[in-house]
């Protein structure tokens, strides 16, 4: 794509209301745009990097068998009184139909809805164990919203349900998220600072489990083991003092993101919902149920916090940059320059390469903060100079146009 | 894919509250699930169908230049008011954070978000034009909602905004997107039933325009033109009684589905956002604008509507169906079949077909019933007698394996 086709642009200074550096550098550079606070629009280059993210989480779970499905995003009363948390649930958006009177909450979580839908599928033991999962918007109706992508009051997440007639069978399933979750970071970059750490599982389970990424700029405690490169949450550290896979006790406390969660839900919902099953010997029990969470667009923010090098510099992992090469050409009044800057961009285009090639007539300077804020992981300069030298500049180095 | 992985289940009966005929077919087959009147979930089969359309019009979209990008569903007041369709646009969800007491908006069309956003990116005559599109999910407080996901409460849509810097240049785009919107249908099988109709212009045109299938069960009303193939709607036939393009007067009255609509707003939306740009000789215009949908999730509707045979059976067109082909083995008794199914099924995936298979013991009245509902457009079947004549029976033929 020529960069002078792309709708969006960079821009130096932003409105001072956005006060976390994610949002500061995406708007700055052209990703996003905040339409109210903690409600942002996802242009053309932020847009592609949240699609590589969820290509990323799709793949993964579609490896655990999860089969992907879309449910909405209006939700009736009825489903969340079921479960009590019509009532406590205090970041529900809730209103009323003008015309029909008709009460409604905003799917803030999706547990009231596929229960339910599950009913329609589960009857005896053999439609047991399946997965389900959706990548899809969702709403919060947050107090305050100061981080950005980080915590919006409407943000994409990627929810995954599972459904077992045992608990040894859920316990095998949630072993399978946790490392498609670790495969997950991986492939984003951050597999080494994200750590597997233990929560409170609530009434039913010992443990539940988030992933938290370190960084400084992180609203939550975790406390790092560094032999078993896990980490234990504040919510249970006065319970939990040790390292619960090595009983390590020098922990090490951090700041970080929690980037996902994971939680065995045992009979909560399905109890709430009759969603029941008939074993092998014909007697009717309810389901047991767990659920997986990824913030996607949280996700998206997390990258920039860890991977902005200032507030004027981002570099995105390889996996999800919005292209895999930034082809810039200098000299642009050059007619070589030009003739051989194009012939590099169809080049790279035939071998697959999703390229944006900025030949506009512009000063390196600006092109270069410009791509600065961009932050596509492969530069490849052209100019003059490269051009006498037979090549092509990347990372400070001449490369020969035939070992590109 | 095997069939007995399926989350979903073929039903013989669903609640009588579904009127529609789509709703009706696709909640049977396991296509979708009604969560509450005019709100659906997309299960697995039905995700993959919506998913094929997006695609369609996706690619038809990026050939004529248009950049993807994701607005959001809430929307603060204040833009709403801006145009006045805070009070005058009925189908507007409204309602208040219970924390911070805004009141917010659920987005029904995104005029007045693309808008102030474009005004980031738009200074001069060389910023133009350019169009962008997202698909989405919308929501309208319809009164009624009895037509299945014909017109949901919640649904799907591409919309698509351009903006220009001449009328001439709008033209230009404006049938650009026909071409692209007639591309479209094509590719999903309804081209030869599915007329460009002449709509009212409103204030600023002589004329908008819908895109109509069709249908028997369709709300609107047109009259066709069937030597133009063209048709103008029952709102705009009192002063336009012969056909615009050549002036036939033998009109035919039909019943039809809208599945788009192309407008030209002209300087409406800019007006009220004071979206300007500066022109060659240095003086302040407003932006020209046209707007484009497309309802994804009525579009699949449609396809049910007009390509179901009959409420059991449905026959999806090859290029949105769910899978590539059905794989129905018979006779699952019999050793030799199961294996040389199998066998079948790996190489037909081996070809990069998408295959559903099923390989499950029950009786054929029972798989063929199945088959009929869930509608996949290749059906290949293998049993004993198949086999015995060394091949597979498609449409009733048998084919020797090695011409499958």
């Amino acid at each position: 794509m020529y960069q002078s086709n792309l709708i969006s642009k960079t821009r130096k200074q932003i409105s001072q209301t956005e006060e976390s550096l994610n949002a500061q550098i995406l708007i700055k550079s052209g990703y996003i745009e905040q339409v109210m606070a903690g409600v942002y629009a996802y242009l053309p280059l932020g847009y592609k990097v949240l699609k590589n993210i969820e290509q990323i989480v799709r793949e993964e779970l579609n490896k655990i068998s999860a089969q992907e499905l879309l449910l909405p995003a209006l939700h009736p009363k009825s489903y969340w009184e079921k479960t009590g948390r019509w009532e406590s649930l205090d970041v529900l958006y809730r209103f009323k139909s003008y015309y029909t009177s008709t009460e409604l909450a905003l799917g803030s979580t999706h547990e009231e809805i596929i229960t339910p839908i599950a009913k329609n599928f589960i009857q005896s033991y053999q439609d047991l164990p399946f997965a389900t999962y959706q990548i899809q918007t969702k709403f919060r109706d947050e107090k305050r919203a100061k981080s950005g992508i980080l915590r919006g009051r409407e943000f994409i997440m990627k929810d995954l349900y599972s459904f077992h007639s045992s608990t040894d069978d859920l316990d095998k399933y949630y072993e399978l998220v946790t490392q498609a979750y670790l495969n997950i970071y991986k492939r984003l970059g951050i597999g080494d600072i994200t750590l597997k750490t233990y929560a409170s599982g609530g009434t039913f389970s010992k443990y539940s489990h988030e992933f938290q990424t370190i960084s400084d700029i992180g609203e939550d405690t975790i406390f790092v083991c560094e032999k078993c490169n896990i980490a234990i949450n504040k919510e249970i550290i006065e319970e939990q003092k040790t390292c619960p896979e090595c009983d390590n006790s020098d922990l090490i406390q951090k700041q970080s993101i929690e980037v996902g969660n994971i939680f065995k839900l045992q009979t909560k919902y399905s109890e709430a919902f009759d969603l029941e099953f008939t074993d092998e010997s014909g007697v009717n029990k309810p389901v047991i149920m767990g659920c997986y969470g990824i913030g996607i667009s949280r996700l998206m923010g997390t990258l920039v916090e860890v991977f902005a090098v200032n507030e004027s510099k981002m570099l995105w992992p390889e996996s999800v940059g919005p292209f895999d090469i930034h082809l810039i050409t200098l000299n642009t009044d050059s007619e070589e320059v030009v003739k051989k800057s194009e012939e590099l961009y169809i080049m790279l285009q035939k071998e697959g390469k999703d390229v944006l090639f900025d030949n506009r007539n512009e000063r390196p300077g600006i092109k270069f903060a410009e791509a600065d804020l961009i932050g596509i992981n492969k530069r490849i300069i052209i100019s003059s100079k490269t051009i006498a030298q037979n090549g092509v500049e990347i990372d400070g180095q001449i490369i020969p146009f035939d070992k590109i």
